[in-house]
């Protein structure tokens, strides 16, 4: 590992932190310099011969790119800084998932700490890939926008959905996506035997990054009815997508357009006929699993399953920065 | 417990079964004289000084009533004879939930075994109560359907949902669903950090049930789209609904239509607004709770759930049971 | 429940404490009238009228009795309170478990708040209940300390363990154990999946108290060797026990000690020959199920476990509330 | 993947199997030919182009060794034919873990099918590396006796054991360690939440063979009692010893010998004082962690953990595999 890209992590000992670390430190081109934590500073960093130091003692001059770890309002400041120094940037955070500042004010409540480096490019490779190479900022999707994005796409771009319909998403997600710091609702005792809603409705911050990327592909789209649950499992997410067909294609012959539309997408599998996705099929690993089931002529039921820390997070921050410094896009992913 | 109804139980080894044991040996009306199960006949019933006998050794001639806790097709011809011996039955197999022996064979695929006893009164108090008393035999409802149809009624009895609109049901439901007997679906292994749909979109067996009864009062409805998932918990079931609103009422007025609804009974908690049900609300409980959260003007989201070994079936049962003799309805149920 | 005896709860919205809560509002003799906690003052008491207020808000004038369910050293002063108040207390804490302000001292590091109240009856009723009538303060044993004494008890009074051999006990304990403030190693995905020794050794705290009750019974045993460990369930707890005998009894003959010990013990369960205790026979009861086996002439494997909010707190705590106020002692526990 | 050894994997479709070809797929000497299992054949390989074969198809003429992941009793016919094939043998089941045909009839009740295979080396390279290269045939030790003897190892020869003591080991093990086939005690419902002990004293047929092995390195030791447990985890196996010392080394002293035994051990992690080895240290991994702790100056308490189909089962099979074929011992394992 001596030779390669030199990068560093910031917020490493976080979930999605640790996958990139895990992620990192198999990957042939890349050489681990150093991974931060404030809260962890000092303990090892498990797998490499580093231990966490806090951001702050972070040495922008000894890498080439960095990937942030870090909750939004804290990420755009470090961007800034290292792509003051020439260093790249893979950004995990909700800091420049939003086109605009005004955007991001409305669904995170605060002013935008760097207006000046928006827009960046949505980095979901399967939806955006011509724009994601040789950039010096990207911004990483969201979980359920990963996993829900993945699972419309191939009707959003075949112009097959009902026109002001709304979309209505109920996602489940792991425990790791509500972070490491211990809070009341991620006590073992409050989840064990649990399933719980949360944000129910249309207040989800990622429902405004899902409609920003669908508005996009299909203007006149209905509204996205989104209820994410904390489902009692430490990963894995699934968004279970019902949706209105236009009649340019039949629900039955959804499974022909996601075939071919993902037929050459190493990190999107789509099950055939009659399989049903689950979080087996991608926990721990770094693809997206769909299958379709057609639920009347007009009506199409669509499970979309990743490991939020994976393709939701960390596998998929790799991908950009595979197509961001010229790799193969899979690289450290298979 | 010398005194009082002379009561037994058939299929008492299954995890429906068990809960009906446990209910009935804290009721105070209630003496319970057998408890049958051929895979563990001779073993011990626990919390009684009960073993499990044979079916074929249970004594009709002993009881007044009977639970079947048996497999479709193997109850009905237990009910008959129970019922040629003057015994009454409470059945919570699917033999006589659905009012003809067409929709039996459609759903179920074989030919009812005793079509003469239909259609047998549907156990579900909330909303068929006027039916219930003085029976001889009741149909207690399925999980699924008793979670999801007491989500829907109060919009289907006010004349709330808009004609033809499809009713989408995202249900989730603990593995003690799945009954007792061992299969590969319900190892350990196989359950343990996942979550599975099964029988997508309408071939579950409860949507033929589910369908009949939001007939009777909405005979203008459109279909039921029904998504079953198996989740990682023993029990508990959710079923999450998403319906489009006729304008009668806004989607912000449903909750006073639920709460003066659901006002009076003692096993429906409709929850404050701003709070979700969880399985938390409701397992090893006998009641259903049901949280509401609006999420455009002409759509709602219903989320109600229940333990579907007590609402979903044994609570449910000896509920019935209670209107059956007279007793007060919720004796043993809080 | 109007009538009866008045009773406060502290500390209710614990773990412990809301098991409190659900057993008081099921006894017949009992009027609950406050429960406290400063965490959660404000909120409604599950399954009850009452809203928790804080602990200094409670009125120990309206009381008859009080149970605490605070941490060590917070307890004692509120006990002195309350006792000072003619109000009798049953305390759930650590504070006057031993029997000397040097133990505590020695085990909890600080000065004990109220050393003129030590020593204080120690409420294991099946080892000490001459000592457990009309008392106005009692000590509930540690969960820990319950389930190793229970399944110590019968060789220890029969004078049948070797003299100076460890007595080693590997203890597992559902993650309720560990409060419910939210921790770094309580947190779900820390959990799952995983299993973990703690305080190895000699260190865990409940071992002072587990070697004062030994040494009452047989001042020449050897030293408690004690490796409790965190185990990914929500309540249970297990007490794996290897001992040494002296030769007064053979293992085989063991069972037949244990079964006449325990024969009028209504919440002491020993299993016949052949079965072993798990989790399953105490969860959410309020019992202690024992299982033996010999595994050479002279040692025996003893399983000893109990619900650790049961038996191993809230349980125990009513046990002995009815053991004060002269009700049956297993009044609103079977 | 084209060059290589050519390899074929018995009962791949069980839980050993299944991580047997995770890891083959991913080393880069080994061509995975066939793949067979009776129960699942005709379903795809995951993550491998193959199906499932029946056993009695598979081509011994093809490749160059075999794994066998069968039961007992059925494993050593099918190893005694790819012998005669000149295919070499890498055996998971218990067939060849004795050495003689006494042994095996005394703890598996069957007589032995080729008794003159016996004696087979025992495949457990970090005791017995000297013996394990250029085999044609291994038998790849048990869980339960891997974890248990790399716990013990440093101690027995470093003759620091009393002799005659007793050495405990209480053990807990995922549920795939009880197979894929669905059984009773690995439903679900029955293993969620709970702990059971089970095979406790000295009836587990793990304890002739761990007898064996210590016998080998201390011929007067103590007897084995040995307490497994049914955790309610997918996978993780966690030995948890106590030993009584000779007084050649302090308990204090016994840290320098474990770091000094293992030191040249990739796959043998001895943690540093005060740190306790965890499931999370092991799972899904191909290492052995373990975890020392003094609790008195003669008595040692020990925690050793492995994943039980890692280092278990495949993982070290594919070490042995290695070592048989001259590859670096820790190739696709890190």
């Amino acid at each position: 590992m001596s030779a390669g890209i030199r990068v560093g992590v910031y917020g490493a000992s976080g979930y999605a932190g640790q996958d990139l670390v895990e992620l990192l430190r198999h990957h042939p081109h890349v050489s681990l310099v150093f991974a931060t934590s404030d809260t962890y500073a000092g303990d090892a960093v498990a797998g490499t011969d580093l231990v966490y130091i806090p951001h702050e003692q972070a040495d922008l001059s000894a890498v080439d790119a960095v990937f942030l770890a870090l909750p939004h309002k804290a990420s755009a400041p470090v961007a800034a800084r290292a792509l003051a120094h020439n260093v790249k940037v893979i950004d995990l955070s909700a800091d420049f998932r939003l086109n605009t500042a005004d955007a991001y004010q409305q669904w995170y409540g605060v002013e935008h700490p760097h207006p000046e480096l928006l827009p960046v490019p949505y980095g979901l490779p399967e939806i955006h890939r011509d724009e994601l190479s040789n950039l010096n900022l990207v911004a990483v999707p969201g979980c359920y926008p990963t996993t829900t994005l993945l699972g419309l796409y191939p009707l959003l771009k075949g112009d097959a959905l009902a026109p002001q319909a709304p979309i209505i998403v109920d996602a489940k997600s792991g425990v790791s996506g509500a972070g490491r710091s211990p809070k009341p609702n991620t006590h073992f005792v409050e989840v064990f035997g649990n399933l719980a809603p949360y944000s129910a409705g249309r207040v989800h911050r990622h429902v405004g990054e899902m409609e920003q990327e669908i508005g996009k592909l299909m203007p006149d789209c209905g509204s996205l009815i989104f209820v994410p649950h904390l489902l009692p499992v430490d990963r894995g997410l699934m968004a279970s997508i019902y949706v209105t067909l236009n009649g340019a294609i039949t629900a039955d012959d959804a499974q022909a357009l996601y075939e071919e539309t993902y037929a050459n997408e190493p990190l999107v599998d789509v099950l055939p006929v009659g399989q049903q996705a689950t979080l087996r099929h991608v926990v721990r690993k770094n693809n997206c699993a769909i299958s379709l089931t057609p639920v009347s002529p007009q009506h199409l039921h669509i499970t979309s399953v990743t490991d939020n820390l994976r393709k939701g997070a960390a596998g998929q921050a790799v991908q950009n920065f595979n197509l961001m410094f010229g790799f193969a896009e899979t690289t450290a992913l298979l």
